[in-house]
């Protein structure tokens, strides 16, 4: 396991790649539980790349660009879900609240007026 | 133009890549205002493929992968969003009403608890 990149020790989600049990994972991304659920399914997908927010989305490779939108599909699948919700928070007015860019996979709402009012991590 | 792909000739995101009024085009790309906004800014963007939804986000290949998540970021900027929120929603349950996948791009609320209850469309 190499050394975290510089600036990113203190990082929650850099720390929670590497050491949270994993619902799901793929070379370079990994999928954990929220610990703050806001549905009956609540996964967060985390690159484990430090990248800080989907503003910067294109620091990602065509490659891994693709391999993180197949992730969030083939983790929703994995916990058996066909119909849910993604959702990405961009910016602290956007409800992100963790500068490492992560993916909410939100299930298991049981009509479409059931949806979770605020999303935070 | 070439004629539509068979069988998406009645899909209305089809249609609507083709002849809506642009926010912000790339190439493979667009974004048009939602009709029925559910934030002071409320974008879809849209691929002119046909795919029906997320689930089958494979489809894209990697470097469309990479300018489909890019042109989202890009659009969000265009309109002069800085904090956002991106959402896809993922069959009936998940909200979605047309199966040509898109995504949400919300902006424009005032705080983090002012986040629309229901996101459809």
């Amino acid at each position: 396991m190499p050394p975290p990149e510089p600036g990113t020790e203190s990082c929650l989600f850099c720390t929670l790649a590497r050491t949270a049990p994993r619902v799901h994972s793929a070379p370079g991304f990994v999928a954990i539980d929220d610990i703050n659920p806001q549905a009956p399914v609540h996964v967060l997908v985390l690159p484990e790349r430090h990248v800080a927010t989907f503003r910067d989305v294109g620091a990602f490779t065509a490659d891994e660009s693709k391999r993180m939108l197949e992730f969030v599909a083939d983790t929703a699948e994995h916990v058996g879900l066909t119909d849910y919700r993604v959702l990405v928070n961009v910016g602290p007015g956007g409800g992100q609240t963790i500068f490492h860019l992560h993916w909410h996979i939100l299930g298991g709402l049981s009509s479409r007026a059931d949806v979770p009012a605020g999303v935070e991590l």
